[in-house]
């Protein structure tokens, strides 16, 4: 007898009879003998109607209001599935997050988890019901509702499993897990069998949505292994799990791509201590996120640095620092838009060199220029002109023989 | 500086540009210095809606978790009341149900306030914040959600103005009081300005919708004055208020008919000890609630017995009562649903004989047979058939004057 946590997103909710659906399901693992905790997420368009609706009664909706509308959306799918549960002749109960106590920081609309009190969900279990709770939702301390933001049902998932200790977490969306790429921008795409956390966590920061990445974190944090599936069909989907030696025999796991960023050059900068400092705290100020931070000494005391910011924020971005360089003396600005950046990610290239060479060659050989280069010690992104991204992608899948389960490395290499 | 609760009903609020405009009408009185307490129904329609979307999952739903889906309804609308409020600069708080600790029984879907905490509104109004509560929903002591039932807004207004001792409640609706009788049957219906909590418990009961009969009940226990009125008018509207010299005056105060009654008539019974339980056990335990019961005494040991029950259970109660009539040995059992209850109401009545004999009179004169009579201290219902109903509602309503403020009292009599 397991205990097991999944999780349905809205697309997997979004009517009636799919809610019915996942009852079923739900209800047959229950008749195993399982303990079952589910995680529902709102009808899908419900989230966007509140926001909609909000922004009508207010341009900038006050923050802690926003959480008590949104937070209805789970509220309603909790009720209509216990109610489709109990149809099915199941003792079913809904529970949301202040009855949890599912305590958040103030933060709303981004609220983090702080601690769970698990009592009352195994209270709940232990009278042998199914005990269904709405995502994405907590309380503060003094007793207002929060969100935990996008992605937030999947936190809830993980950190419930966390919290009961659970022996599984089943993550169910609408496709069958986690793949080497985008399979709309490469047809020899695979679903991946297992994956690391940290693959994962890389995976997710370069913008693959099937996870949200904070509740890879969680999972990785309290070891809470993660099954990724499709509420479609009953094919296995990916686990995501520790790291094991099968794993680093992959050199490379998957192939990434981000349209989703611009590009910022200042040239011939002074280089004196002090430069980035003053050029970084005004874009952190006007709350631009910078992701990628490239210097390059140039001759004599001069440097050049290019960075991304968010496609949405360049032209406020762009104000800024030309005002910088002219305050710091610097040469010219300039910037693109027509980026993407393209990421492999794999545990593999810990323990292998010649990765990223691999990589800069398979580019090289296609005539794409790179125009930025990032590293970690499990991942190598290069920024090249967005119209080649998917000529990128599907070269790297094939040097890299992502389309096969298991490649023997003299080959890849 | 006043103390205002004010609750708004459904149509009141049933979308944003409504809700703008109850926003601006609160936030002006706020800013005259009073303390305001605004209490919300759902969007018009939604409670329907989830009704719906309920027994698409659950033939018949369940109890708890219907109140899980139901209370949403009013957590939309003070959300988007608050951003309304905030958005004309000032500040304001939403509350549920379960943040103020309005604390019920845990009779799902028609449950009954225990207690209220005032406290967090209290400390909310004290910062100088307009609190906005989710009316028709409370919380058990165990913390599971509860809703009040029709009309459960109105009694969340009214025991919140209770607790708070709030100087006024008022109710705003979409009729702009309480009228002497239906405007649609007769065009000389007149808004009454004052009319006592007895009067009105009885108009309630009799199914003048503009008022729920519990929070008439509160009103009068903790002698809360309630202010009926239109969202869409400045005009006052009815004041429901403690008895007064000038409502004795008054004859008659209203005159009401209710059709959705219908009558069983078992002739010839024994007229033994016991008979009576007999006949209406059977029908209490199959949930069918009786209203008026009539026995007359006939030659020997033999009674009539006619009683009235709500429409869409007649025919599952001619079945109980035919099955008792034949074990107990009546001779016959008839009925019909074609009838009416009319009624009139005044505290007037009181201290004035003749009252009943001038209604008895009016009747006759129209050549209305009357079925039935049942009278209460402030009270005379008749039941004739339905097709009489609003000859007779136009009849009384001019023989008792009712167009007019004031009637000296020969003239009535």
């Amino acid at each position: 007898m397991a205990l097991i946590v999944q999780k349905f997103g809205g697309t997997s909710v979004a009517n009636c009879d799919k809610i019915r659906n996942v009852a079923k399901r739900v209800v047959k693992l229950a008749q195993f003998g399982n303990r079952m905790v589910v995680v529902l997420s709102a009808m899908a368009g419900e989230t966007n109607r509140f926001v909609e609706l909000a922004i009508q009664m207010q341009k900038l909706p006050d923050q802690r209001e926003m959480d008590v509308l949104l937070s209805t959306g789970e509220q309603v799918t909790v009720a209509l599935f216990a109610m489709a549960v109990r149809d099915e002749g199941v003792e079913c109960v809904s529970l949301l997050g202040d009855q949890i106590k599912i305590v958040t920081d103030s933060v709303h609309t981004k609220a983090r988890i702080k601690h769970i009190d698990s009592e009352l969900i195994n209270h709940h279990l232990d009278a042998g019901r199914i005990v269904v709770v709405a995502g994405f939702q907590g309380v503060t301390e003094s007793g207002d509702i929060t969100t935990l933001g996008r992605g937030g049902s999947d936190t809830t998932a993980v950190a419930l499993a966390a919290a009961l200790r659970a022996d599984q977490c089943e993550i169910f969306t609408d496709v069958e897990g986690v793949y080497t790429t985008d399979p709309n921008v490469c047809d020899k795409a695979r679903k991946i069998e297992r994956i690391s956390y940290d693959e994962m966590l890389e995976l997710a920061s370069l913008g693959a949505k099937v996870l949200d990445i904070r509740s890879v974190g969680l999972a990785k944090r309290y070891k809470v292994p993660v099954h990724v599936r499709s509420t479609f069909t009953e094919t296995e989907g990916t686990w995501v799990v520790e790291e094991d030696k099968n794993m680093e025999s992959m050199l490379v796991s998957g192939v990434t791509y981000n349209k989703h960023e611009a590009r910022i050059t200042i040239t011939r900068v002074p280089d004196t201590p002090g430069i980035a400092s003053r050029l970084f705290t005004p874009i952190s100020e006007a709350g631009i996120v910078v992701d990628m931070i490239i210097q390059n000494t140039r001759s004599g005391n001069l440097t050049d640095m290019t960075f991304t910011v968010p496609r949405p924020d360049y032209d406020r971005a762009m104000k800024i620092v030309e005002g910088v360089a002219r305050d710091i003396g610097a040469e010219r600005v300039s910037g693109s838009k027509d980026i993407a950046k393209i990421s492999i990610v794999g545990v593999g290239m810990r323990n292998h060199s010649g990765i990223a060479n691999t990589m800069f060659g398979v580019l090289a050989r296609e005539g794409i220029n790179i125009l930025m280069i990032s590293t970690s010690e499990i991942k190598i992104s290069c920024v090249i002109e967005e119209k080649y991204s998917e000529l990128a992608v599907r070269a790297l899948h094939d040097a890299f023989a992502l389309d096969k389960d298991f490649v023997p490395l003299e080959q890849a290499n």
